[in-house]
């Protein structure tokens, strides 16, 4: 285990953990989102980007498009410009993969972002400044059953990689069966929290245990790495890295092998796998929304959060 | 960790889990297996086999040929064609285990088969089909038996893996202190349960997961992998490759090293390192064999069963 | 994982665990090194070894150069000839540490040896052997309130492993953040103490376990292995193996890094990472003592550890 290389991008993502988007950055890019989004008319929910003759649904920020002769669908995070969890995007994430778990022609989604560069930028900083403490204990308690949702789904979930993936957005990877990188350097995956002067919660700390082993996992989450591809697949943080045009083909054909096991045993199997890790957070689920609610109302904390978003609203102009 | 190698192999692996002996296959083999047995006189357990001057024992189905001189013994699995772990295998495999950790002229066990090709098929689902509770039961309690026991041998334990290994049979390689396969593109290595359709008991998780960490484990188990050789040695399921004709012979090596060690120190160490695994059934041996009995007793997996052994019976005439 | 490598090297490991200083080996150099140390007068506390302007401090067996302008400093054992950890090592070290923790000045303390070629011995047999209990009880609560102290320290460890590390030596370096080897076939690092005959205690193995994985740490454990620094790298027991010139600079330019990540977030990650594992031996911390002081006590053991200091002071002579 070579653990060094990942350190060296450790600077440069202190202030744009997505490591992408010069002049827009961050949360200054969730402002613009929405305009973004609205601009966009080919983009809307029924609008193209499903195979031919498939009918996408979904939500706003959900687009969903159903391959039912695969088995499965194709979910695209559509909150442009950065996939930034606000709680409607986790509540459609939610919603999406509910109403995909309960139709049975799926057995499997892929997750991807409709906006290749980013994948996403994670948990939205907006939803965790200047509000009061009931609508952060909302707020959190949508990404905890984001996660639980995820990490215990029946489903085959593989995650297509393709753009940079910090933080609550790596933790969505992975939460996942599979996770495939685009190879572009710029894409960098990993849960940099404590780069923000914030600490990842137990729950994420653990899925990344299970994922990459204690001592790689402990050194990652201290110094919050960000890996590019190399060292992504090196540390295991991810399964795979293909060219960058080739990250929605190797899904599917991922998506295939994981699709020809038994379905009944392959999901017991995966429960058996993971129930005791989402056992630790539903035996402590309120204590840690209280957690997080005192900890981000704490007034150094805010204080925090204010200059980074200034700062980042001051660089979009 | 690159994880995706062990992937190709699944598809092969769903019919004939041990890989090879075209035409006799698994369940069928597994009858053959009795005439070919008493077909073979040289095979008797007090005949060749063992050192010069080394005399054998053991029972029907399992070969020792004591080496005192190297404080040792090599343990043969010999129930032609496949080695299936039938009740009287488990049994015999116990009482040849006690016998020599009972003598102090042995430290250290190899254990391999006597019929180089197959290491073993696993458990034998003669023993799951068309039979009442009780005797499931009965079973049951014999695979954990053998588990404990070799999981918490004080012997030294090295597997010289000369053949395909699936399910139950990896599971006995798993449960031994050192694995050496032989390179043989045909001598697969895993916990393929799922492909059958079936789940590996938690206790069968937990050794792989304590083998090959908590990642490669969920997903071998989730798809079933078989390894062939050189993923078996990356991913970590098989300590040492050698050619074919090297396994015994690497395998006396290695015992040798390992038995340098002073004992006492070495074994209260592999108890420190493997009690609490193996407490994890110990606490709930009676409900791991109910929850047995009742998924095999299901009409729809004992029709999957009936199914899949009609079909490797065919397959032999 | 080629975990076969580190095999190797055991068997020269026995009588010499730290594999150097011929002539002069094991417990007879602690005896040599008090005079040693008290011979060698431009090694007092308050002499050269700091940075231009640094003002050394310490205590006669831990030599402490600050370095404030960089926020860190530098702790080096001067025990000589091989630091084993006497009692009084042990206590000046958690002062050391203590009083670094509790100036704001310092965030970070590279542990080093001041006698390259040997980092530290590990244990100090003289405190295992011919003592009445109260003795043994009181130098095994020091091992423990060293390993807690430096394990849980909300400082950044990094280990600038300049010398052999073996048993008690290895578990100073596991407990830090960062381990940095010097290129030295003869620098060898692992918990052996199998090959003493003695058996490591549980938080041993689990500090093992978390740096290197279950399988790893089992093997490296039962066998007692000394990795030399190729294989070290490879197995993860170190994050790094620099020529051996380089190990100095390359713990600041480490710590550099490290200190560069917000300090609390970092904290109450590695708090978050190391709690529960602290806390296994928190819970049963007598219980622990009092199996030390009645293992040590038996006859046997200390007739084993008699004669092996009695080889060990013939050689010197």
């Amino acid at each position: 285990m070579a653990l060094a290389a990942g350190a060296r991008v450790q600077a440069r993502a202190l202030l744009r953990p997505w490591g992408r988007a010069p002049g827009l950055t961050g949360l200054a890019l969730w402002f613009a989102g929405s305009r973004v989004l609205s601009a966009a008319p080919g983009r809307t929910p029924a609008a193209g980007g499903g195979g031919p003759g498939a009918r996408c649904f979904g939500s706003p920020r959900v687009l969903v498009e159903p391959d039912p002769a695969a088995g499965m669908a194709v979910m695209k995070l559509r909150k442009p410009p950065v996939n930034s969890l606000s709680l409607e995007l986790l509540t459609e994430l939610v919603i999406s993969l509910e109403k995909l778990e309960n139709d049975k022609s799926f057995q499997g989604v892929i997750i991807t972002s409709d906006s290749p560069g980013i994948f996403s930028a994670g948990l939205d900083l907006m939803e965790m400044c200047g509000r009061d403490p009931a609508h952060y204990a909302e707020y959190w308690k949508a990404v905890q059953e984001l996660w639980l949702r995820l990490y215990l789904s029946h489903l085959v979930l593989i995650c297509a990689v393709n753009g940079a993936s910090p933080a609550g957005g790596c933790l969505l990877a992975l939460s996942c069966d599979y996770r495939i990188l685009a190879d572009n350097p710029k894409y960098t995956i990993g849960l940099n929290e404590t780069q923000l002067g914030i600490v990842a919660p137990f729950w994420f700390a653990d899925t990344l245990v299970n994922t990459i082993g204690h001592r790689a996992a402990e050194r990652a989450l201290q110094l919050g790495l960000l890996f590019p591809p190399a060292e992504a697949l090196q540390v295991g943080i991810v399964d795979q890295v293909v060219p960058e045009d080739q990250v929605q083909s190797t899904a599917r054909s991922v998506m295939a092998q994981w699709l020809a096991v038994p379905g009944h045993a392959r999901q017991l199997t995966k429960n058996l796998m993971r129930k005791a890790t989402a056992d630790r957070l539903l035996k402590q689920r309120d204590a840690d929304i209280q957690n997080f609610v005192s900890f981000i109302s704490r007034d150094s904390i805010q204080k925090s959060l204010h200059v980074y978003i200034e700062k980042l609203q001051k660089k979009k102009v």
